[in-house]
């Protein structure tokens, strides 16, 4: 059932007021594949201060916050934690975020969220260089804490 | 060059004041792809007034507008134009957005911004009935109105 | 007394800090009054997949979750459902936001704000073919949960 | 005809890159009817300094700069003034917000949308002693500076 | 330890998943100094109805309910009062906010937050006759309620 | 004359609509004073990857960009430009902000909150280990490109 359907048949947010506050935790993955003269250019940034990993680490986190102002149906949650790691690829970088709270829905869509504007912000800062990179691969690796029990994508880490 | 990095090696906004205001357009892609039955349920709630694609494309103008508050390095831009439309696949949707501006950016940001939460609220809406879907294939697929002239993605519309 | 009022005649956000938390449920009204041929093409596109409808509801939930950004002296409240439905008048079409919360204060703020910018939205999508639409009778309805017991409007539904 | 649908039978951002600039004013009305001892205590208060009506005030010209992230078709638009004023009615308290802008198109919604949340802030701030407030009557008054010509509305002032 | 950094060596937001709720506490100053004529006008200001004290009350609490976006790594949380209060000085006007939580982290940041943007809107709303102010002293002076135990700054009040 | 007042001795976002765009740039400072071994601490984090002024340069860049929703009565402008630069002080870091855009009004007010946001991120992300940290004299150094023509802080750099 799409839960998020009224009885008009249009979107409402789901009624969650009954359900128990427990510790949530999601985590979620993109990649960012890029040309491999890009990469090099981050690893090196990297060494310096300013590095385009650590902004978009910053916007990652912001936008796990914002999450219920971006996706409509989104219920308001208040983060008790956000961590946003990163591993390179040959071909791009893997962006993995955890997101918890101790709260009453589940936090995937803020681990999404995440990971998509963590992406978004790295093409922003390469894009001058490399207008071809591409974010993909955004799923759900893992959450754990809901009703629905515990989830672990099967190929998991992909 | 990361035109993105100031004189301490840290990041900045970059400076666009003396750029001409020229007509910008830029289109972006996003693919979900999900359960077969996953599809099916989106189709039929097509049908009726409240379906998941409406929300959806509303989420995705909306972000499209919010793009410099989420984009750390991103310049605000008054938007005159954002249009979403959606291809079913056979194994998801294709989302493409077309955003336009007069201005002194271009606004592959905003198109990239929007196919990225349109494809998340899909997801946020569907996630009760498939949490394997895959958000994939965020890329731009065509530019124009800038000094780096017309660019168009090469396997254009993938 | 108006509670809002600090110790040197200023505004300040009033201290709920000891209230307890309970479930509270608010639901408030707001009309939309047009010209029959506006209310006609309303109904129409209702029949296909982009109607004004849908939008301006998306607006509506989106706008209950921001309501402490921007009412002043509102309490930041995490809403757990939003619910919106119509009625169509015969000049016009009757707004009914559901919002309910488990927290230390009142939700009516929340299902006001609802039903105020769902009908600003149905304005701005129909403003190209009826400049006289008339957005009235926005009121509170009912409201339950709070020390100040159970309120039900006299004339309800009006 | 709608013309934020399209083609494919759903919202859109209307294309106004082609328009041209111009100097564009709009004015809208609200009214907050009360009980009598209600108007009383906010006239009272307005002697004082922190009264209710400025609090309003305030929150009705931030909302008038943030009409693009509240109304989802609603093109981003640089304010260039915005004033609001009151008057006193007897049963009540009218609104009337002036905004301007030179832009590509009309600020009515920024006006609409200021006299609405200038309304809701009167009645959060008034809640706790007149629950049975009405804010009615949101109109556009005056509308100039675009292609469609000079619109004043015709029982003006209402 | 710099608890903001995470095992890469890059900011996360703390967690606090498994922190106690409690009652929380925070108050802040600030000051702003400025010409002995610009202190007159605002004091004059403050005998009418619309003064600038008013406005930058309403913008400091507005501010610390929205702490969360401005600050990456700090936790969202509901708030359950503010309050700002003012002392003339002789060269300028000290700003106080006190703010208070039921929550698992410290208020601090929103009451700094909070006298920070009430100073900068005193500011603004002054710069036309007075460039030269000057906003500082901003800082902690009391912090209740967490596992730190009780702060009190030294020089209280300064 | 405090441009800000209106008819009705109320706030209201002064009319800019016939004023002409220029290129408009100021520059902003904030001092954070902070113990001899806080200062080490960040200084050693600025050899890594994450480092505390990075985080709090992005937080500065984001909130110029947001002036115009947390001062009430700053017009909305639209940013060619934001740099955020530090120096080390014996007791302190000194914030340097350059904000620039092509319009109508003055950007003085963007690069106060960029330096007092930035300042305040440090806060947040040292409180754990320096609660009397003190942001202070934040203050305008130099704008230029308005009608009242170029003003330079006598004791600049302070």
């Amino acid at each position: 059932m799409l839960t998020h359907i009224n009885e008009q048949g249009r979107a409402k947010m789901v009624d969650v007021s009954e359900k128990k506050e427990t510790i949530r935790v999601a985590r979620a993955l993109a990649k960012v594949l890029m040309k491999e003269s890009t990469l090099k250019r981050i690893k090196e940034g990297g060494i310096k201060k300013g590095d385009v990993l650590s902004v978009a680490q910053v916007a990652g986190i912001m936008a796990a916050k914002n999450t219920a102002n971006s996706i409509p149906m989104c219920h308001p949650i208040m983060l008790s934690a956000v961590n946003i790691n990163y591993q390179y690829l040959e071909n791009g970088i893997k962006i993995i975020a955890e997101v918890k709270c101790a709260g009453k829905t589940g936090v995937e869509m803020e681990a999404l969220t995440a990971v998509s504007i963590t992406g978004l912000t790295i093409y922003d800062m390469c894009k001058a260089i490399d207008k071809e990179m591409i974010i993909t691969d955004i799923c759900l690796l893992e959450k754990s804490g809901g009703k629905s029990g515990h989830f672990r994508r099967k190929q998991s880490e992909r």
